[in-house]
């Protein structure tokens, strides 16, 4: 038997800590977690799991619990995989590419599992010999307590080359065939090579830019949304109509059944939270940049009328900035006081 | 001296209050105010009020305290005026019409001091052959406890008729001038005469169906929504220009400088919440569909492009919809839930 490969896994969230399992389970990775908020609870406790695909699990550790970026594996070896499922908030700092360099060798491959679009960018430019795989996931899970994840739908996740014209395309190609075959080794979950990694973002980008933070934005679930007086017909069709067509003058043609499939893709009656929602729920910064910020510039660059997510990107900005000053972030000026004569 | 008016007011929120107590320092009116969740801080207390137009008063009583609509004052006598001063929610039953049906004999005249388009439509279709005046009110007041009245700025009440065409003319505007002199009679606050009732009602609402919705939604004051990155320039004056575009539709030229007046209009560092982001912020409906969803209607039934009201017109609805289901007026199916494998 070949030696395990060495991962770091960036983001100890519920959707790192599944992708951790599904790595270990294949006993072909030996995974090292980064926590932050949740880092004391997972190393005292390890996690508990309840999941459709691997069904209940308790107090499961991962081989090694960090709460900082490390620069190798315990061995001391470079990590051959550092695995991104944090969330990509841009216009938080600091970037990923800097939280991420220490663990970033010659030849680690750099795997984003995040939602967006243009998010290579920045990894191109902070690390232009490294292979970066871009990672979609299809998984509905969540984190109710620290450590405590529920997984209710089965995943898929599919891995392909971002393509960097500083690289070979054998090489990307190579290495992401060589990550899907590690992650699917446990048979416990569903990994699929992607060759056309933007049709797959702007695919999910169709749930992501437009159900997403308008659930975000009314404090409605999915399940709501859908029985919410005009909120499909006046809001979530009109916003998936502007990304079907951004994605087209992109040059990917989506299927014509896709605004129906992801405005029922979450079972009504679950009452699913997206993302962005689990995010201000937990007064999270939101990362509203990447999924609907960056399909917009894109589809306005190249002529596409988007009104529709044009406010809903600035209603966003604002529930950002909102965020961001109750951080200390921004300040403001004092609070006057009127006269009463 | 003339015997004193007797006026039923409905509503004693912080605008009621101040309008009670303009009409009662006059001393040409005897008011009987109809609360409702601050009646008994009210009736046990008075009001206490704290006012840029009338200084600080203790335990202020109008005439008379009530919680229900009555058919007649104190002395049997029908009431000379129903000055509505509650909020519009056109979507919630009852309908206002059914709420002072009780207290409108056959000589009352109606006063509607609310925001919103088309609000007289109902009053003309219920009371034919009453009198129905426009008062638009540029008050900023709150009321931050049961029966505690803030009022900020100085008062401007501009009182006009609705012209029913069932009426004559003269009439309605002797009426108007008749309720005019009344308010204004004891000199502590503005109250003016306004023939043109559809040009104030448009020119209220480039605040009103703009910034209002606009903090509403993202949760944040007219202060900060200056100072948040984008909302100025990428919600707040899109949204404004539209309206501006309906008025001029419908026959009313608003001033160029409108816009910036309405945005710079409450001192930033005083951080007013408008009355939809106050609503929300005590769970209340929010009245959308007069001061929105009616210009909204209006616009582009003249063909007015109007893609930025349409969104937040339609995230008020679902907003609305969700205080629905909380107070029960809208039932959803019984959550499911997902089997771990």
């Amino acid at each position: 038997m070949t030696e395990k490969a060495s991962v770091l896994l960036v983001g100890g969230g519920s959707v790192g800590a599944i992708a951790a399992l599904n790595l270990e389970v294949g006993n072909q990775a030996a995974v090292t977690i980064v926590c932050r908020s949740n880092y004391q609870a997972v190393k005292h406790n390890g996690y508990n799991i309840r999941s459709c695909d691997h069904g209940t699990i308790q107090r499961w550790e991962p081989s090694r619990i960090v709460n900082t970026v490390p620069q190798t594996d315990r061995d001391g070896r470079p990590f051959d995989y550092v695995v991104c499922v944090t969330k990509n908030v841009a216009d938080v700092p600091p970037p990923l590419s800097d939280l991420i360099r220490p663990a970033v060798a010659e030849r680690t491959v750099i795997v984003l599992i995040q939602n967006g679009l243009n998010i290579e960018r920045p990894m191109f430019a902070a690390f232009p010999a490294n292979v970066v795989l871009s990672g979609v996931s299809m998984i509905g899970a969540s984190e109710s307590k620290p450590g405590e994840i529920e997984q209710g739908f089965n995943d898929i996740l599919y891995i392909g080359p971002f393509r960097n014209p500083n690289l070979e395309g054998d090489q990307e190609t190579a290495a992401a065939h060589a990550f899907v075959r590690m992650y699917g080794a446990g048979g416990k979950t569903q990994c699929e090579f992607n060759a056309d990694v933007g049709w797959t973002r702007w695919r999910k980008l169709v749930y992501n830019a437009c159900l997403n933070p308008i659930c975000a934005i009314t404090d409605l679930d999915t399940g709501r949304i859908r029985l919410a007086d005009g909120a499909i017909e006046g809001l979530v069709r009109p916003a998936m109509k502007e990304i079907i067509a951004a994605a087209k003058a992109s040059g990917y043609q989506l299927p014509p059944t896709i605004a129906d499939d992801m405005i029922n893709m979450d079972p009504l009656d679950l009452y699913l939270p997206p993302s962005m929602l689990q995010d201000l729920r937990k007064d999270n910064y939101i990362e509203y940049e990447t999924i609907l910020g960056e399909p917009l510039r894109e589809g306005e660059k190249l002529g596409v009328p988007m009104p529709t997510l044009r406010v809903l990107y600035h209603l966003c900005q604002a529930i950002q900035w909102k965020n961001k000053e109750a951080r200390g972030l921004v300040s403001i000026p004092p609070k006057g006081d009127f006269t009463a004569s």
